[in-house]
């Protein structure tokens, strides 16, 4: 691992070569560099937090002038209960994980003595952007490393104290490892981004990591192909036959366990059968908790009609752009889904729910409240996502969360080929999840926490 | 499917609509579109042939005067003997494969009751632009509905009397299917390229069916990702144990039997200790064929050696630029590897040759020709490139060889991911074909020809 403090496209250059090296390294020694890293960031920890304390205390003062974010405040925070453990836990996860390298997934015979075999092997060199978050370093130098990948990492200007301190730190012990030293590039010197952007010859994948700002800054300046997602607009509907519990725990914790995450939900559908039958209460939940509901006509008329005259008065009046908007905030857009109240599982209904989303979502993760198998069904096949849920809170879209150990990213691609593509390489799959009303909140290490099980089961 | 005089936002939009109810027909009905595209063709060969005739007029004159390439010209004509039952079979084939969609390859319990399964499903709407080869449009078409991806098809002006004849047949015949009317578009405009390539609201995935200077167009003006390849710089290396009778059966069909493809080899490495031992009876075969080879000064040095004066003086002297030249015609660039004799494996010259593929290849298709199980597999596991070759023929680097009925195309790319992306997420897969010297050209339908096997192995 270097510390470049300019020269990106030498840093380039380093990171793409040793990346040949570093893909045949055998699984046990990439594992080592793993437990090198960890046991150097636990031996470290009081230097690291030092240097993070200085990265706060510029923050804070920038917050108190208004030039930062309570939530970038937040994230940069690397002395919050639990989180450098967290941190620390995190490498050791993603060390126990199977090696991802050298995965046989198709093998066929062409010929006597002519086998073809289908195998994983790493991309190659990534780029990756942070803004606050210092963890990401250890977390994203460790998947980097486990997968066979060199990474070039680039810091925001927030966490540079913390970004360098870790850096050095992950960088000594990665010296005594057979990692090729060039395999884990930092940089942290300003104004390069555009530079790294432009070196498509050695760079195989960005991954920006940070607000849709900078994502779309990323996506608009470089033809490396780059895996994330700019947005997160993610949506609950509430279809004719929902049940009333399950509808107020997905909604709740979908809009409230983090607001600022991107798998928050900002819009929830309504049909409109379920306008007075099941919205008030979801309502009077998301009130509860602070939330300010944007409503149609419709939905907001039958609120102000079900709804106390205190919370009756705290429904405001939508406009279309509200459905096109990322509130990362404690605002809710509402809409009604026209429908009919015959017993039937409103087919039509489902139909205009499912192209609200298509038109109006970001592809990242949408959920159904439903108690139809049907509907839910149709709905996870017709909605173009990367997640699509059923009766679950859309927080779960996370790679912890699915069984992953860690995540760079959460991506909302959709092109996955190489080599000579066939149907498959036609098709990219979609996450499915099927539940009962669980939420996210629910799940965690404290006492009264449930945990994952996270089981393979047989497909 | 319509065919589009201008306006391709309005074709983008429409294909974009319609493709989430394409996304959703079952594959009956995907299947019966398909059948009835092949009896459609089937029944208007005379006047598709008739269109293609006119085409191939204008084709004609624009060749004698220089204004087109041969090349060209043989790859717009329908009628030579088989390519129009090839096209028709193609339809065959692909409604034969398995149903690439709702294939479920993640299924995890993250609790009792809370299910994530991961299912293959289309990407959306693909852009298709073709240069001559009119059955393309068949191909891609079959490929698109059966994989239940809308499609814009985007012709070049030398076949649009062939397009437009397909175009209208293969539309009659999808109008009587559960095919969505504007999941195939045809856009036939000129000048619209530019146009599609902005609509990334529209468009997910465009595939690029031409020549290097069409791959790179493309590539410079859009923001959607393409799938392809821009190169087809192909090498063969010849280690220093490689077999005479397999190195000599490799290399020439590796650069003969179709030397315009882009997996036709370009460069031909050759360990030190081969230069006198395997290079002049490689050399003399490929002269046999009427290749021209440019050498550097070492394998210069000994084939003039080891020649006949009248092979010798077919030898020429190479320049830095041939070993990044895709020559795509009877022209290979000769460069040695130095090494020793000393019996060993010879690691160091192995990486040499690697070193030099991964930095002037073009991560297509690169073949090691060696005795060693070891070499062989350590060259499979250094070289950054879709198809890792060993003792067989770079020729084999195709959807119909692999078995996969056919292809839209053979992609360089290296990501393909969506949801939240952990390890798995960081690996691409490549393709490792273990041989014994089988070349593409004995295999085909003729007498005396190989048949794949095709055949299932366990993993």
């Amino acid at each position: 691992m270097s510390l470049t403090e300019s020269k990106p496209d030498a840093a380039a250059k380093a990171a793409s070569l040793s990346a040949r090296s570093l893909a045949v390294l055998s699984v046990a020694a990439r594992n080592d560099a793993l437990t090198a890293m960890h046991d150097a960031l636990l031996a470290n920890k009081e230097p690291i937090l030092a240097a993070n304390a200085r990265d706060m205390a510029r923050a804070t003062s920038a917050s108190e002038s208004g030039h930062l974010s309570q939530a970038v405040l937040k994230r940069l925070d690397l002395s919050r209960p639990g989180k450098y453990d967290d941190m620390l836990q995190g490498i050791l996860d993603v060390r126990g994980l199977d090696d991802p390298v050298g995965k046989c997934d198709l093998r066929t015979l062409l010929d006597d003595g002519l086998e073809l075999e289908r195998v994983s092997c790493p991309i190659g060199v990534l780029l990756i952007i942070f803004e606050a978050r210092p963890e990401v370093i250890a977390n994203i130098a460790a998947l980097a490393i486990k997968s066979g990948n060199a990474a070039i990492l680039k810091g925001g200007k927030e966490s540079s104290d913390s970004f360098e301190t870790i850096a050095k730190v992950i960088g000594s012990a990665l010296e005594k490892t057979q990692v090729p030293n060039a395999a884990i590039q930092l940089v942290k010197t300003r104004d390069v981004i555009d530079q790294l952007l432009g070196l498509d010859q050695y760079i195989d994948l960005v991954i920006p990591r940070g607000g849709n700002e900078l994502v779309r800054y990323v996506k608009e300046h470089t033809k490396i192909p780059v895996l994330g997602h700019a947005d997160g607009l993610c949506s609950v509907y509430l279809h004719r036959d929902a049940d009333k519990d399950t509808a107020v725990r997905v909604v709740v914790d979908s809009k409230c366990d983090y607001p600022a995450a991107c798998n928050a939900a900002e819009t929830l559908l309504v049909h409109e059968a379920a306008l007075t039958t099941i919205l008030p209460a979801v309502a009077e939940a998301l009130f509860a908790k602070g939330v300010s509901l944007r409503c149609d006509e419709k939905s907001m008329e039958a609120l102000k009609k079900a709804l106390s005259p205190t919370s009756a008065a705290l429904v405001q009046g939508s406009t279309d752009k509200d459905y096109d908007t990322e509130f990362l905030d404690l605002i809710m857009a509402v809409k009604t889904v026209p429908g009919t109240t015959v017993d039937s599982t409103d087919d039509a209904s489902l139909d205009m729910a499912v192209a609200h989303i298509n038109t109006h979502g970001s592809k990242h993760t949408d959920c159904i409240v439903t108690s139809s198998d049907e509907s839910a069904e149709k709905f996870m096949s017709s909605i173009d996502a990367a997640g699509v849920y059923w009766n679950a809170s859309t927080r779960f879209a996370d790679g912890m969360r699915y069984g992953f150990g860690t995540e760079v990213g959460i991506s909302t691609n959709k092109i996955h080929s190489r080599g000579p593509v066939g149907l498959e390489g036609l098709t990219i799959y979609k996450y499915k999840l099927r539940g009962h009303g669980q939420t996210a909140g629910e799940y965690g290490e404290g006492s009264g926490k449930r945990r994952y099980k996270h089981q393979n089961l047989a497909i």
